[in-house]
């Protein structure tokens, strides 16, 4: 039996559809395990995946019987079969968001379906809440986050380019049993640590720098996320302020992320604290971990979103001086019923490389 | 005066569409040079790419006046400037195989949009030609990717693993000038080879293999793509006859590749000269080659499309056999008036390495 998709079914009930067409690669990874390019359709009784000759084997091989997954050949399917798919059915759940204009269009008229109905981020909404298995993958994906951190600390050297120091991590995740890096990471030295999300360049590391490091890496599929700022040499008092507020704010965060906590509020804690010393946040405090990087549940200053046992979220506060330099310090966390466990544990105070 | 821009507004005014919604952030660098996440709208008289704080600085200092584009931070926008964007405008285009279903809906509301226009391609039509720096920077792709092809003759021993070589050749590409591979590399060796689409494994390469190692890299976001059979140690008859008519076809294809020639009718030649020995050509004999590793124009013995002078195509002619070996030998090559130019320029005769 497969629970998630059963689980599914009964939320796409409680709306009145009667299956659903889902084109989220992820969602479908997250529902059946496949990682193949396909379409997964929850007909009114069965689970159908279609994708091309060239995955055909893959996915077999990757299903179990409890998947309770047909797998069909796109190939094999005629005109008839796809009108047939939905037959009785009022109507069929898609992916507002994951699906193309054209693609849209194309369902509609493919599978002669009466009502095609939005299902705003139903899927996604059910990954929130990890399950055992999730919750192992992201610890383990956590653990090389921080062995690799460790060795950076060795390798780190004067000289070294932004570059060569996101490869090392790119080389130590695909050698210590993670499938790749979970997102480009990122190596912002000098003043280029002022710029949030700057890709890695040739600048060489040199004496004075700060250097902000955000990496992770992905394991069974799922996500870790972690940044930290280091220094080579001592860094000046100017630099020290802006770190300790940082880690002042990010250590409050993570007492106060459990069950029930208000994203919205904790957002303007910070913000506020950073506006009293003259700085603001500029980017959202925090975001849900998973099968994505950056998913359900995001932090607003906005918008109340309340945190629930087993999500994942980061806590990531920062501050940017253009042009001169910036400070985030990141962690993955797992909220529980009275506070957080922190999945990502490299030392948060200063870390100063004589170079 | 940005040249790409204005003929795009000439094909649009041609179709009476007086603005356009650009989604696809491949389309986005190719019309402007901006890597960032954003959206760029033509409306009547302005070029304006909408991206957010962490992207301001990093999109400022890509651009220089004679790309005509304002920047504009989303969070500056109010509801009336979204009203105001396509005033007096009847027809505007989007692209609907980049936007999804949602994002459509939300735009046609968002900028109170008459008309919202399929567009069907139009500029990935227009990236079909390229201009003198574009062919520049998929030259320099091209020749990183030779020099990589003349490491990995030294590099490549027995008892190394696929998953190795596809790591060497990413490690060289990051470390002698491009950004990155174009694409996963293919390293598949003895029987893998008869996949053409094997994914790297830990195989190690033995005495007696074939391996077909498919790779490129990316230079300024523009790509190459090569691929090479080489063999460890003397190749047997059987595959040695494979590999001349492989390769044959390759050379009379390059020979036949001009302005005005037909990709039907040289994929349909391939094919029959395969069919006459008993195999025949399962995958296109090529593709366009450009910011993205597949783009128009595309190779089909279905459909007739012409070349014209400054596309970039591939010639990959392939044979597999099942559980066996296979062989394919591509090159990227710059259409002419009278011929072609291979881009690429590895050895392709039999290339025996002793292990």
């Amino acid at each position: 039996m497969n629970l998630k998709i059963k689980c599914l079914r009964g939320k796409l009930a409680g709306k009145n559809m009667q299956g659903m067409i889902i084109t989220n690669p992820i969602n479908i990874r997250y529902l059946t395990g496949i990682t193949a390019e396909g379409l997964l359709l929850l007909t009114r009784r069965e689970n159908i995946f279609i994708t091309d000759a060239r995955y055909i084997e893959e996915v077999n091989s990757t299903l179990t019987i409890d998947d309770d997954v047909i797998v069909y050949n796109v190939s094999d399917i005629s005109k008839e079969d796809y009108e047939n798919f939905f037959t009785f059915c009022e109507n069929i759940g898609f992916e507002e968001n994951h699906i193309t204009y054209a693609k849209y269009k194309e369902y509609k008229h493919k599978y002669i379906i009466n009502n095609l109905e939005e299902t705003e981020g139903m899927i996604e909404a059910q990954r929130v809440i990890k399950d055992e298995k999730e919750i192992e993958y992201i610890k383990k994906a956590c653990q090389i986050t921080d062995q690799c951190f460790e060795h950076l600390l060795q390798y780190i050297k004067i000289g070294k380019t932004e570059k060569e120091i996101a490869f090392e991590i790119e080389r130590y995740f695909k050698t210590h049993g993670a499938e790749k890096e979970a997102f480009d990471t990122i190596v912002a030295s000098g003043p280029n640590s002022s710029k949030p999300h700057a890709i890695p360049t040739d600048r060489e590391i040199a004496y004075g720098d700060c250097i902000t490091i955000d990496f992770g890496c992905m394991y069974e599929g799922y996500c870790s996320d972690m940044t930290r700022t280091i220094f080579i040499g001592e860094p000046k008092e100017s630099v020290k302020k802006v770190y300790d507020l940082v880690l002042k704010n990010q250590l409050q965060t993570l007492k106060d992320l459990k069950e029930g906590a208000n994203l919205k509020i904790l957002s303007k804690m910070v913000d506020n604290d950073f506006k009293t010393h003259g700085y603001s946040l500029i980017h959202a405090l925090g975001h849900g971990v998973g099968l994505e990087i950056h998913e359900k549940p995001f932090f607003s200053i906005y918008t109340d979103h309340f945190l629930k046992e087993n999500m994942v979220v980061t806590n990531e506060p920062g501050i940017y001086i253009p042009n001169e330099f910036g400070v985030r310090i990141e962690d993955t966390v797992l909220i529980t019923k009275s506070g957080c466990i922190t999945l990502t544990n490299s030392e948060k105070n200063y870390s100063i490389l004589e170079g």
